[in-house]
């Protein structure tokens, strides 16, 4: 099957200087981010710091979003949470508002879990939430110590025709990507990083979901149309440079000094604890990545 | 400093068929854990299934604890969250109720976090509940993958004296326990394992906090009070047995099958995904297990 290949970001949750949500400046920097091109949005996922934030916060975001003029069918959110009872509760929310699909991590505190156990555990929320859910499963074994196998999609799949839509897979690992793809053709398949973006498409791929289209997602969109295009080695090579000023930043942090640097807003930097600001002698490191990412956009 | 030794149970939550949470019999397995000689509980850590459980299901437990007449005083209930909001909310409430101390894991999604990150994180919940808190940490980084180092501790405890109460090491590392008892004299520090009670008690530390106390308490409350006497040597043999009949078992849904034999009640063996039932074939060592804590039992 093919699919159209598409950016959702994971947009960052910006805070107030006291640290609680700051909806305004999400609702903008959401509406921002499909201007410029992104097919839509997976709010609360790891950039996003939705580990950091309480249920409420994340359903109250989420309204946000909507109600601010960012439509439900351009949204994954992250609903998948430790606990079965926040996930199902968000989960229920996302869906009755609308929204295209869910991103849903497995719970990710009890390790190693069996795939019996974790099978249970999606298919509880399944169960709870009922009909029309599309969960998109969230592979990022290096913060959930809890891999998404072939093994798990193919239960999950095979128990709940149309439940599973896809997968986001964060690992880096493009080989188990490309595995993936080749097993369950019909699901959306979708890389953390735009370096991929050529292999994923050209492999039956949707496209990506990664941290650095927060500050480059012309560049991104950019790279999307120019596949399979005499334009499409060069949009690649600029999109990498843009990410490649990453590389050696604390990747959540810089991404919302870049964005507050490009915004001309410093109250979009802020970050929740365990979270912290890049220490001042990164600043020149970060100038330098918005420059990058600036420069990348000038020419889209 | 020597410490008083003491048992405290990191008790089961009990679940209903439907696997909401199951009051009557939290409270009346708190009391039963009291009354067979434990020192207190330490509900909603990780043999509690507490990163199964929501925060106001949390904090409904703790209040039936106390309602049922389990003491303040004699709990240390869970409060550490993966979500800054939710761990103050939980900190907060259990404080008012006047309980001994929180045992609080990291925040446990992130990774790796650099200690400056940890320690806002935790500075901000102390200044956010204010005076009178006592924070256990809880170092279990087979499950959080964030480890609590004497860095970390000491920084804490230089910031905020008197706040920082002791630590339980969940590691199974005993040179790390020893290492933090002989750094930190003044702090209680807690193994996670009956089998290190006499070692964590000699060298100064203050007692433990084990799953399998569960279903030996006064095995466990026996071996106390026989350490540095001549009975310490069998009643150490016989609190090791019982545990032992646990390792090729999975932990927690084994213990909740032995207090469910144990209580006469199949309503305590439930477990909430991602946790599962032991599968049928391991009945038998579940039958056996129970019958070693019970023959610890009669002998006590």
């Amino acid at each position: 099957m093919t699919h159209v290949p598409r950016l959702f970001v994971p947009a960052i949750t910006p805070f107030h200087a006291d640290l609680t949500l700051d909806l305004p400046r999400l609702v903008a920097f959401g509406r921002h981010l499909i201007a410029e091109g992104a097919d839509g949005l997976a709010p609360f996922g790891t950039t996003s710091e939705a580990a950091s934030l309480s249920v409420d916060e994340r359903m109250r975001g989420l309204e946000a979003l909507i109600a601010g003029g960012v439509a439900p069918e351009r949204l994954i959110p992250g609903t998948g949470c430790a606990a079965l009872p926040d996930t199902i509760r968000l989960t229920t929310h996302a869906r009755a508002l609308g929204v295209r699909g869910v991103l849903m991590l497995p719970p990710f505190y009890y390790k190693p879990l069996s795939s019996e156990g974790l099978f249970a555990s999606y298919a509880r929320v399944v169960e709870a939430v009922g009909l029309g859910l599309r969960i998109y499963l969230y592979h990022i074994p290096q913060m959930t110590g809890v891999p998404i196998t072939a093994d798990l999609i193919g239960r999950l799949d095979a128990a709940f025709p149309g439940v599973i839509a896809g997968l986001k897979d964060s690992s880096g690992n493009w080989d188990n990507t490309a595995a993936l793809i080749a097993a369950f053709p019909h699901l959306e398949f979708y890389s953390a990083s735009e370096a991929l973006l050529p292999r994923n498409v050209a492999a039956g791929g949707a496209g990506c979901i990664s941290a650095t289209a927060n500050v480059n997602p012309a560049g991104i969109a950019a790279l999307i149309r120019a596949l399979g295009t005499g334009a499409e080695a060069q949009a690649l090579a600029r999109a990498e440079a843009a990410r490649s000023a990453f590389e050696k930043l604390p990747l959540i942090p810089a991404v919302k000094a870049v964005v507050a640097l490009q915004m001309g807003d410093p109250g979009f930097a802020h970050v929740r604890p365990p979270l912290i600001a890049p220490p001042p002698p990164l600043e020149a490191a970060i100038k330098e990545a918005a420059a990058l990412c600036n420069g990348v956009h000038a020419l889209v």
